[in-house]
């Protein structure tokens, strides 16, 4: 099935009205969301991590400069609810500048899809990137260089990007402090998602990615995980599959930064179960039209290779408004529901 | 009442067959870990933060170095279980070099204090300290550095424990790789355990500390909270307080790095219950046997303006082998169940 015409199945059901049009309730995503939750259990763990020792740990008299420490670990904090021995995990890993706070309480304080997914049956684990949130950076470089024993160029890169620089990113507007119109992003609620934002290593992680090795040990360990990337990770599973299937049962990749080359080798994809998704106003984005197209043109070359990859275009199916960040867009909810939907479809149904 | 007095009094409790040495099922706290839970809701926001402008955001190309960033900001994690309006709810602080993952599964996979007080009734909070974690730290003085703006003596103050020094400062032993005698933290899970520490901005962060007025923030939209800190920020609650009292109903410092000076002023402490909880092994360390000492000392300057601090040390209650990570250690539900017995009979009952 081309790319095209799966496109057009999705807009047969919405015309159908299967789909988010609809009220919440005809589709029992409302029910999901009220009342107390009941969990099987829950935790965190690390995934990951390697040992080694530096002479530059400190500056500091009460902290010795000489040790061993460990780095390139993930973090992962996950739920699982009862009766989950039938349904795929779901992994959500987030983007650019961001930790798994991604996925939690919307900034106008509505529930995230880390909750959502769990009271439609889910287990579901969020991860911090590796050198990201509770995944420790590397900091010895630093102290390298404030020692005199590096040069300043030796200083890891790591970067913050800028509110008005990340609102064309994450499609608010145009350019800061325009609005596209009918943008679902609860702009009212931005300092809070500022506040979300954090500093980003990812330019000095060593390669691979240790994001990608981690993310193949956690599918290992799970057996059955549908990967959920956005953005900067978008790519990450792709390159997990590439690296071992064991344990991937779908991707889920949210406005990939890179899809995989077309021209590149498309036996790790084959047969497996693959989601791209895009929220409005991709188009008008410099940074993202190039994008969207690149994963058209991957998706064509893997379909042609038997692959099951879907492009799916938030706009086209007849949902406008959704920014960049849309697990916090206004309709969060509804799009995890239809995810849940595709889920349940094509992971589930394709057992 | 005499620190003294109350150190007898929880002895003569212990004797009394009350206390950690009876077996948990006899204490009700073995029922509340198993089985599955019910939580009312749960989420994450955060406090505090402040805007600033920086031309220094980024070295890439990809990415402005000029615009707004937030900082100062504190993460914070709750879960709230079902008819927890009469409880006071708990927010658990981390310490030094490590993240709000402290309280959350121990590295031998047991219940974290983060659950197990919500399955005791509590509204549980926790935090990332601001700039560590999921609180974004704040990385533009390493880029003007990078880009020869400023010189390599600007570079932030950011230090990592190394292995072997912790070992010592968490009192697994005297020394790297002794162990003390009956030590009670789970060393076979000391992999995991490393991989929690993560780089420590703390002496870079502005004065007051956010995490503190982060603390206080929080404390005023509780509205009735029992502050407990550990190690680093162990003294956090007793400056919250002296900023003010609004919403803190206890203090819980577990081994502190420091409790407030004992010729300072007692005023910001009448009438607020406080308990100062220490592990064993103390006196065997150069570095914590001080600050039990100085801690007594508070107490009893506490105390004697009308301040109701107690100080605990386990092994005077007949429990040995506890570390300074004493919420991780084997025994470390049984020390949380037992702490919540003392917020009941000092916080609930003391309304």
């Amino acid at each position: 099935m081309s790319t095209t015409s799966r496109a057009v199945g999705l807009a047969a059901l919405i015309a159908a009205g299967t789909w988010l049009a609809q009220p919440a309730s005809a589709q029992n995503a409302a029910p999901v969301t009220q009342g107390p939750l009941t969990i099987e259990r829950q935790g965190s763990f690390f995934v990951g991590g390697r040992t080694l020792r530096s002479d530059t740990l400190s500056t500091l008299p009460a902290y010795a400069p000489n040790g061993s420490i460990t780095v390139d670990q993930m973090y992962v904090r996950y739920q699982v609810p009862p009766n989950a021995a039938e349904k795929p995990s779901l992994v959500l890993v987030h983007g650019c500048c961001l930790t798994g706070k991604t996925w939690e309480t919307t900034p106008d304080g509505r529930m995230g899809w880390d909750e959502y997914f769990v009271r439609r049956g889910y287990p579901t684990y969020v991860v911090d990137q590796a050198w990201r949130g509770r995944s420790a950076a590397h900091p010895t470089t630093i102290n390298a260089v404030k020692t005199g024993r590096s040069g300043p160029d030796t200083l890891p890169t790591v970067f913050a990007a800028g509110q008005e620089d990340a609102w064309a990113i994450f499609r608010f507007g145009r350019r800061h402090p325009e609005t596209f119109p009918g943008l679902l992003f609860p702009l009212e609620a931005q300092d809070e998602f500022w506040k979300q934002m954090v500093p980003d290593w990812n330019f000095s992680v060593p390669s691979p990615n240790p994001t990608v090795t981690g993310l193949s040990e956690l599918s290992r360990r799970l057996g059955r995980t549908v990967l959920v990337s956005h953005s900067q990770s978008g790519i990450y599973p792709f390159q997990t599959a590439a690296m071992s299937r064991e344990g991937i049962a779908g991707i889920v990749s949210i406005e990939p930064g890179a899809c995989p080359a077309a021209n590149g080798d498309m036996k790790p994809y084959e047969g497996l179960p693959i989601l791209v998704l895009w929220g409005d106003f991709v188009e008008e984005s410099t940074r993202w039209a190039p994008r969207l197209r690149a994963c058209r043109e991957f998706a064509r070359a893997a379909n042609a290779a038997g692959g099951k990859v879907e492009i799916a275009v938030l706009p086209e199916m007849g949902i406008p408004g959704n920014s960049h960040m849309l697990m916090q867009d206004r309709n969060s909810l509804e799009i995890a529901n239809w995810l849940a939907g595709w889920v349940a479809k094509n992971v589930e149904g394709g057992r």
